[in-house]
Protein backbone atom coordinates (compact mmCIF):
# COMPACT_ATOMS: atom_id res chain seq x y z
CA UNK A 1 0.00 0.00 0.00
CA UNK A 2 1.33 3.38 -0.58
CA UNK A 3 1.85 5.74 1.69
CA UNK A 4 2.96 9.20 2.90
CA UNK A 5 5.40 8.67 5.51
CA UNK A 6 8.47 10.98 7.11
CA UNK A 7 11.33 8.86 7.76
CA UNK A 8 14.47 9.44 9.59
CA UNK A 9 13.79 12.41 11.24
CA UNK A 10 15.64 13.38 14.07
CA UNK A 11 14.72 15.24 16.49
CA UNK A 12 16.54 16.48 20.49
CA UNK A 13 15.29 15.49 23.52
CA UNK A 14 14.10 18.85 24.26
CA UNK A 15 11.97 18.52 20.51
CA UNK A 16 14.04 20.40 18.09
CA UNK A 17 14.32 19.07 14.51
CA UNK A 18 16.90 21.39 13.49
CA UNK A 19 19.02 23.85 15.13
CA UNK A 20 19.06 27.83 14.75
CA UNK A 21 20.78 30.06 12.12
CA UNK A 22 20.72 27.08 9.45
CA UNK A 23 23.42 28.64 7.13
CA UNK A 24 25.74 27.37 4.34
CA UNK A 25 27.76 26.10 7.07
CA UNK A 26 25.12 24.87 9.13
CA UNK A 27 22.84 23.52 6.94
CA UNK A 28 20.94 21.94 9.95
CA UNK A 29 21.32 24.92 12.04
CA UNK A 30 23.48 25.69 14.75
CA UNK A 31 24.25 22.01 16.96
CA UNK A 32 21.71 20.43 14.24
CA UNK A 33 24.25 17.81 13.05
CA UNK A 34 24.57 15.97 16.47
CA UNK A 35 21.35 15.04 15.74
CA UNK A 36 21.87 13.27 13.14
CA UNK A 37 24.66 10.77 14.48
CA UNK A 38 22.66 7.83 14.18
CA UNK A 39 22.61 8.35 10.91
CA UNK A 40 25.41 8.87 10.05
CA UNK A 41 27.18 6.04 11.75
CA UNK A 42 25.01 3.18 9.46
CA UNK A 43 26.40 1.72 6.40
CA UNK A 44 23.20 3.40 4.61
CA UNK A 45 24.27 6.51 4.89
CA UNK A 46 27.90 5.98 4.74
CA UNK A 47 28.11 4.14 1.40
CA UNK A 48 25.30 7.48 0.30
CA UNK A 49 28.56 9.58 0.46
CA UNK A 50 31.09 6.90 -0.81
CA UNK A 51 32.15 5.44 2.57
CA UNK A 52 32.91 2.08 3.65
CA UNK A 53 31.88 0.28 6.81
CA UNK A 54 28.92 1.50 9.35
CA UNK A 55 27.07 0.36 11.92
CA UNK A 56 24.47 -2.85 11.41
CA UNK A 57 22.18 -2.82 14.31
CA UNK A 58 18.67 -1.08 14.67
CA UNK A 59 19.63 1.91 13.52
CA UNK A 60 21.17 0.69 10.26
CA UNK A 61 18.02 -1.21 10.13
CA UNK A 62 16.04 1.92 10.23
CA UNK A 63 18.20 4.05 7.81
CA UNK A 64 17.97 1.57 5.36
CA UNK A 65 13.83 0.87 5.79
CA UNK A 66 13.78 4.92 4.99
CA UNK A 67 15.20 4.37 1.55
CA UNK A 68 12.59 1.49 1.02
CA UNK A 69 9.94 1.46 -1.38
CA UNK A 70 10.22 5.53 -1.78
CA UNK A 71 8.99 6.67 -5.14
CA UNK A 72 9.37 10.58 -4.70
CA UNK A 73 10.18 12.87 -2.18
CA UNK A 74 8.69 16.39 -1.28
CA UNK A 75 11.48 19.39 0.43
CA UNK A 76 10.77 22.53 2.13
CA UNK A 77 12.77 25.44 0.32
CA UNK A 78 15.09 25.68 2.82
CA UNK A 79 16.02 21.72 3.20
CA UNK A 80 16.95 22.21 -0.35
CA UNK A 81 19.28 25.25 -0.17
CA UNK A 82 20.14 28.36 2.21
CA UNK A 83 19.30 30.17 -0.52
CA UNK A 84 16.05 32.88 0.42
CA UNK A 85 13.31 34.92 -2.12
CA UNK A 86 13.91 34.30 -5.88
CA UNK A 87 16.08 32.32 -7.09
CA UNK A 88 18.80 34.21 -8.74
CA UNK A 89 20.76 32.05 -10.81
CA UNK A 90 20.90 28.22 -11.67
CA UNK A 91 23.87 27.64 -9.53
CA UNK A 92 22.76 26.46 -6.51
CA UNK A 93 21.55 22.54 -6.98
CA UNK A 94 21.10 21.27 -3.47
CA UNK A 95 23.58 20.66 -0.36
CA UNK A 96 24.01 16.99 -1.79
CA UNK A 97 26.49 17.48 -5.37
CA UNK A 98 26.17 15.97 -8.46
CA UNK A 99 24.69 12.48 -7.47
CA UNK A 100 21.89 13.29 -4.90
CA UNK A 101 21.09 10.63 -2.49
CA UNK A 102 17.25 10.88 -3.50
CA UNK A 103 17.75 8.99 -6.88
CA UNK A 104 13.85 9.85 -8.10
CA UNK A 105 12.00 12.79 -8.47
CA UNK A 106 12.22 15.09 -5.66
CA UNK A 107 9.18 18.17 -5.24
CA UNK A 108 10.92 21.45 -4.02
CA UNK A 109 7.97 23.63 -2.69
CA UNK A 110 9.11 27.31 -3.03
CA UNK A 111 7.03 30.46 -3.64
CA UNK A 112 9.79 31.55 -6.85
CA UNK A 113 8.96 28.89 -9.86
CA UNK A 114 11.96 27.21 -11.28
CA UNK A 115 13.12 24.83 -14.28
CA UNK A 116 13.62 21.81 -12.94
CA UNK A 117 17.21 20.12 -12.92
CA UNK A 118 18.20 16.71 -14.10
CA UNK A 119 20.90 15.89 -11.61
CA UNK A 120 22.98 12.43 -11.70
CA UNK A 121 21.65 8.93 -10.30
CA UNK A 122 17.90 9.52 -11.34
CA UNK A 123 17.32 12.73 -8.76
CA UNK A 124 14.79 15.15 -10.73
CA UNK A 125 14.46 18.39 -9.09
CA UNK A 126 10.80 19.88 -9.32
CA UNK A 127 9.64 23.29 -7.94
CA UNK A 128 6.51 23.72 -7.47
CA UNK A 129 4.74 26.50 -6.62
CA UNK A 130 1.16 26.08 -5.94
CA UNK A 131 1.53 24.93 -2.51
CA UNK A 132 1.54 21.28 -0.39
CA UNK A 133 -1.44 19.78 -1.73
CA UNK A 134 -0.06 20.22 -5.58
CA UNK A 135 3.31 18.47 -4.45
CA UNK A 136 1.20 15.98 -3.13
CA UNK A 137 -0.30 15.19 -6.07
CA UNK A 138 2.43 15.75 -8.42
CA UNK A 139 4.79 13.42 -6.32
CA UNK A 140 2.36 10.92 -5.57
CA UNK A 141 1.61 10.60 -9.30
CA UNK A 142 5.55 10.50 -9.71
CA UNK A 143 6.15 7.57 -7.13
CA UNK A 144 3.97 5.36 -9.48
CA UNK A 145 2.35 3.63 -6.34
CA UNK A 146 5.49 3.66 -4.33
CA UNK A 147 5.64 5.90 -0.87
CA UNK A 148 6.21 9.61 -0.84
CA UNK A 149 8.35 10.69 1.50
CA UNK A 150 7.76 13.97 3.09
CA UNK A 151 11.75 15.17 3.70
CA UNK A 152 11.44 18.10 5.95
CA UNK A 153 11.80 20.47 7.51
CA UNK A 154 9.33 20.92 10.33
CA UNK A 155 7.77 23.63 8.93
CA UNK A 156 7.23 21.17 5.86
CA UNK A 157 5.94 18.59 7.74
CA UNK A 158 3.92 20.40 10.36
CA UNK A 159 2.29 21.75 7.74
CA UNK A 160 1.60 18.12 6.12
CA UNK A 161 0.60 17.23 9.64
CA UNK A 162 -2.04 19.77 10.06
CA UNK A 163 -3.55 18.62 6.46
CA UNK A 164 -3.82 15.21 7.51
CA UNK A 165 -2.21 13.66 5.02
CA UNK A 166 1.04 12.05 6.73
CA UNK A 167 0.26 8.45 7.09
CA UNK A 168 3.53 7.47 9.31
CA UNK A 169 6.35 9.13 10.81
CA UNK A 170 9.75 7.68 12.31
CA UNK A 171 11.16 9.90 14.37
CA UNK A 172 14.50 9.29 16.00
CA UNK A 173 15.17 10.98 19.25
CA UNK A 174 18.80 11.56 19.72
CA UNK A 175 20.47 12.40 23.25
CA UNK A 176 20.97 15.43 22.95
CA UNK A 177 19.31 19.01 24.02
CA UNK A 178 19.28 22.01 21.46
CA UNK A 179 17.88 24.66 23.44
CA UNK A 180 16.15 26.63 20.66
CA UNK A 181 15.76 26.43 16.98
CA UNK A 182 12.65 24.64 15.40
CA UNK A 183 10.35 22.03 17.53
CA UNK A 184 8.93 19.17 15.85
CA UNK A 185 5.59 18.57 17.41
CA UNK A 186 5.68 23.03 18.32
CA UNK A 187 1.72 23.51 18.95
CA UNK A 188 1.05 20.22 16.99
CA UNK A 189 -1.60 17.74 18.60
CA UNK A 190 -0.56 14.86 17.41
CA UNK A 191 -3.39 12.63 19.70
CA UNK A 192 -5.95 14.82 17.91
CA UNK A 193 -4.70 14.50 14.55
CA UNK A 194 -5.35 10.57 15.04
CA UNK A 195 -1.53 9.58 15.97
CA UNK A 196 -0.13 7.30 18.19
CA UNK A 197 2.85 5.12 18.60
CA UNK A 198 3.02 1.86 17.45
CA UNK A 199 6.52 1.22 17.81
CA UNK A 200 9.76 1.83 20.06
CA UNK A 201 13.23 0.70 20.27
CA UNK A 202 16.50 2.13 21.00
CA UNK A 203 20.17 2.03 20.64
CA UNK A 204 23.17 3.56 21.80
CA UNK A 205 22.63 6.86 19.26
CA UNK A 206 18.90 7.00 19.42
CA UNK A 207 15.47 6.06 20.28
CA UNK A 208 13.39 4.64 17.39
CA UNK A 209 9.61 5.89 17.50
CA UNK A 210 6.93 5.01 14.87
CA UNK A 211 3.63 6.85 15.00
CA UNK A 212 0.62 6.05 12.88
CA UNK A 213 -2.30 7.73 11.99
CA UNK A 214 -5.45 5.26 12.81
CA UNK B 1 27.75 16.63 47.73
CA UNK B 2 24.40 17.49 47.91
CA UNK B 3 22.61 18.48 44.87
CA UNK B 4 19.23 20.26 43.58
CA UNK B 5 17.52 17.81 41.30
CA UNK B 6 14.71 16.48 39.45
CA UNK B 7 14.28 12.67 39.08
CA UNK B 8 12.31 9.69 37.69
CA UNK B 9 10.31 12.60 35.99
CA UNK B 10 8.48 11.10 32.91
CA UNK B 11 7.63 13.19 29.50
CA UNK B 12 5.81 11.83 26.11
CA UNK B 13 7.53 11.84 22.78
CA UNK B 14 5.74 14.96 22.03
CA UNK B 15 7.77 16.38 25.48
CA UNK B 16 4.66 16.81 27.99
CA UNK B 17 5.05 15.80 31.41
CA UNK B 18 1.29 15.91 32.19
CA UNK B 19 -1.49 15.81 30.33
CA UNK B 20 -4.57 18.12 30.52
CA UNK B 21 -7.49 18.39 32.52
CA UNK B 22 -5.85 17.56 35.54
CA UNK B 23 -9.01 16.22 38.43
CA UNK B 24 -9.09 14.19 41.46
CA UNK B 25 -9.91 11.10 38.49
CA UNK B 26 -6.88 12.07 36.66
CA UNK B 27 -4.22 13.21 39.01
CA UNK B 28 -1.95 13.50 36.73
CA UNK B 29 -4.40 14.59 33.97
CA UNK B 30 -5.85 12.87 30.98
CA UNK B 31 -3.67 10.27 29.52
CA UNK B 32 -1.38 11.03 32.29
CA UNK B 33 -0.75 7.93 33.73
CA UNK B 34 0.37 6.31 30.67
CA UNK B 35 4.06 8.62 30.81
CA UNK B 36 4.47 6.35 34.33
CA UNK B 37 4.10 2.60 33.29
CA UNK B 38 7.50 2.71 33.25
CA UNK B 39 7.79 3.26 37.04
CA UNK B 40 4.56 1.56 38.31
CA UNK B 41 5.97 -1.76 36.73
CA UNK B 42 9.43 -1.31 38.73
CA UNK B 43 9.88 -3.07 42.33
CA UNK B 44 11.04 0.60 43.96
CA UNK B 45 7.19 1.83 42.68
CA UNK B 46 5.24 -1.62 43.51
CA UNK B 47 6.74 -2.23 47.11
CA UNK B 48 5.67 1.54 47.62
CA UNK B 49 2.32 0.77 47.05
CA UNK B 50 2.43 -2.36 48.94
CA UNK B 51 2.83 -4.64 46.25
CA UNK B 52 5.05 -7.49 45.43
CA UNK B 53 7.07 -8.18 42.45
CA UNK B 54 8.07 -5.40 39.73
CA UNK B 55 11.06 -5.13 37.51
CA UNK B 56 14.61 -5.13 38.49
CA UNK B 57 16.40 -3.81 35.24
CA UNK B 58 17.34 -0.40 34.13
CA UNK B 59 14.12 0.72 34.43
CA UNK B 60 14.26 -0.24 38.51
CA UNK B 61 17.75 1.11 39.01
CA UNK B 62 16.56 4.53 37.99
CA UNK B 63 13.26 4.37 40.04
CA UNK B 64 15.29 3.12 43.11
CA UNK B 65 17.91 6.00 42.72
CA UNK B 66 15.38 8.68 42.54
CA UNK B 67 14.70 7.51 45.97
CA UNK B 68 18.16 7.72 47.11
CA UNK B 69 20.12 10.03 49.28
CA UNK B 70 16.79 12.46 48.88
CA UNK B 71 16.35 14.46 52.15
CA UNK B 72 13.79 16.78 51.19
CA UNK B 73 11.10 17.21 48.71
CA UNK B 74 9.55 20.66 47.07
CA UNK B 75 6.33 20.19 45.13
CA UNK B 76 4.24 22.41 43.65
CA UNK B 77 0.59 22.76 44.96
CA UNK B 78 -0.86 20.71 42.08
CA UNK B 79 0.86 18.16 42.68
CA UNK B 80 -0.25 18.17 46.36
CA UNK B 81 -3.74 18.07 44.91
CA UNK B 82 -6.98 19.66 43.00
CA UNK B 83 -7.71 21.60 45.64
CA UNK B 84 -7.36 25.28 43.90
CA UNK B 85 -7.60 28.61 45.55
CA UNK B 86 -7.47 28.96 49.89
CA UNK B 87 -7.61 25.97 52.02
CA UNK B 88 -11.05 25.51 52.70
CA UNK B 89 -10.65 22.92 55.24
CA UNK B 90 -7.90 20.67 56.35
CA UNK B 91 -9.18 17.36 54.77
CA UNK B 92 -7.02 16.93 51.83
CA UNK B 93 -3.88 15.50 52.61
CA UNK B 94 -2.26 14.58 49.31
CA UNK B 95 -2.89 12.18 46.57
CA UNK B 96 -0.69 9.46 48.87
CA UNK B 97 -2.89 8.29 52.02
CA UNK B 98 -2.08 8.25 55.19
CA UNK B 99 1.73 6.82 54.98
CA UNK B 100 3.08 8.85 51.63
CA UNK B 101 5.85 7.70 50.15
CA UNK B 102 7.93 10.70 51.01
CA UNK B 103 9.23 10.04 54.41
CA UNK B 104 11.24 13.54 54.62
CA UNK B 105 9.56 16.95 54.72
CA UNK B 106 7.69 17.80 51.92
CA UNK B 107 7.25 21.29 50.96
CA UNK B 108 4.45 22.32 49.03
CA UNK B 109 4.56 25.95 46.96
CA UNK B 110 1.15 27.79 47.62
CA UNK B 111 -0.14 30.94 47.81
CA UNK B 112 -2.35 29.88 50.75
CA UNK B 113 -0.91 29.43 53.81
CA UNK B 114 -1.85 26.20 55.87
CA UNK B 115 -0.50 24.63 58.89
CA UNK B 116 1.81 21.97 58.97
CA UNK B 117 0.58 18.39 58.69
CA UNK B 118 2.76 15.30 60.33
CA UNK B 119 2.01 12.38 58.78
CA UNK B 120 2.62 8.46 58.91
CA UNK B 121 6.48 7.30 58.16
CA UNK B 122 8.07 10.45 58.51
CA UNK B 123 6.39 12.64 55.76
CA UNK B 124 5.64 16.11 56.70
CA UNK B 125 3.98 18.37 54.57
CA UNK B 126 4.96 22.41 54.95
CA UNK B 127 3.03 24.90 53.08
CA UNK B 128 5.35 27.68 51.26
CA UNK B 129 4.23 30.87 50.64
CA UNK B 130 7.13 33.03 50.13
CA UNK B 131 8.11 31.30 46.47
CA UNK B 132 10.50 29.28 45.46
CA UNK B 133 14.15 30.20 46.97
CA UNK B 134 12.30 30.59 50.05
CA UNK B 135 11.14 27.18 49.68
CA UNK B 136 14.25 25.82 48.40
CA UNK B 137 16.27 27.42 51.41
CA UNK B 138 13.74 25.70 54.11
CA UNK B 139 14.13 21.98 52.25
CA UNK B 140 18.32 22.93 52.09
CA UNK B 141 18.17 23.13 55.72
CA UNK B 142 15.75 20.32 56.06
CA UNK B 143 17.99 18.07 53.98
CA UNK B 144 20.97 18.07 56.47
CA UNK B 145 22.95 17.15 53.63
CA UNK B 146 21.52 15.18 51.37
CA UNK B 147 19.50 16.35 48.58
CA UNK B 148 16.19 18.27 47.81
CA UNK B 149 14.14 16.71 44.94
CA UNK B 150 11.98 18.90 42.99
CA UNK B 151 8.89 16.32 42.43
CA UNK B 152 7.01 19.07 40.22
CA UNK B 153 4.67 19.42 38.34
CA UNK B 154 6.46 21.46 34.83
CA UNK B 155 5.23 24.81 35.89
CA UNK B 156 7.45 24.05 39.57
CA UNK B 157 10.33 22.44 37.37
CA UNK B 158 10.29 25.30 35.06
CA UNK B 159 10.53 27.71 37.77
CA UNK B 160 13.97 26.11 39.17
CA UNK B 161 15.20 25.68 36.11
CA UNK B 162 14.79 29.70 34.56
CA UNK B 163 16.18 30.41 38.08
CA UNK B 164 19.07 28.19 37.50
CA UNK B 165 19.16 26.40 40.70
CA UNK B 166 18.61 22.81 39.90
CA UNK B 167 21.77 21.24 39.33
CA UNK B 168 20.59 17.68 37.46
CA UNK B 169 18.01 16.35 35.94
CA UNK B 170 16.49 12.36 34.84
CA UNK B 171 13.79 12.27 32.32
CA UNK B 172 12.41 9.17 31.18
CA UNK B 173 10.81 9.45 27.93
CA UNK B 174 7.59 7.48 27.11
CA UNK B 175 6.63 5.81 23.92
CA UNK B 176 3.36 7.60 24.03
CA UNK B 177 1.86 10.75 22.83
CA UNK B 178 -0.35 13.15 24.77
CA UNK B 179 -1.10 15.94 22.48
CA UNK B 180 -1.58 18.32 24.48
CA UNK B 181 -1.31 19.03 28.40
CA UNK B 182 2.16 21.11 29.99
CA UNK B 183 5.21 20.55 28.05
CA UNK B 184 8.22 20.32 30.30
CA UNK B 185 10.61 22.17 27.87
CA UNK B 186 8.13 24.50 27.18
CA UNK B 187 10.06 28.07 26.17
CA UNK B 188 13.04 26.21 28.16
CA UNK B 189 16.26 26.84 26.03
CA UNK B 190 18.14 24.05 28.05
CA UNK B 191 21.36 25.04 26.00
CA UNK B 192 21.48 28.86 27.05
CA UNK B 193 20.23 27.58 30.75
CA UNK B 194 23.82 25.18 30.63
CA UNK B 195 22.21 21.88 30.65
CA UNK B 196 23.69 19.21 28.82
CA UNK B 197 22.96 14.87 28.26
CA UNK B 198 25.40 13.04 30.45
CA UNK B 199 23.86 9.85 30.31
CA UNK B 200 21.42 7.86 28.08
CA UNK B 201 20.03 4.37 28.04
CA UNK B 202 16.74 2.79 27.06
CA UNK B 203 14.15 -0.07 28.43
CA UNK B 204 11.30 -1.55 26.85
CA UNK B 205 9.55 1.08 28.50
CA UNK B 206 11.63 3.95 28.43
CA UNK B 207 14.70 6.15 27.19
CA UNK B 208 15.96 7.52 30.25
CA UNK B 209 18.16 10.87 30.32
CA UNK B 210 20.04 12.45 32.76
CA UNK B 211 20.63 16.06 32.15
CA UNK B 212 23.61 17.95 34.21
CA UNK B 213 24.13 21.63 34.52
CA UNK B 214 28.15 22.76 33.48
Amino acid sequence: MSKVQVSAFSISIDGYGAGPRQSLQNPLGVGGLALHEWAFATRTFRRMFGQDGGSTGLDEDFAARSFDNVGAWILGRNMFGPVRGPWLDDTWKGWWGENPPYHVPVFVLTHYPRASIVMEGGTIFHFVTEGIQAALERARAAANGKDVRIGGGVAVIQQYLRARLIDELHIAISPVLLGSGERLFGDMDMVELGYRCTEHVSTEKATHVVLQRE
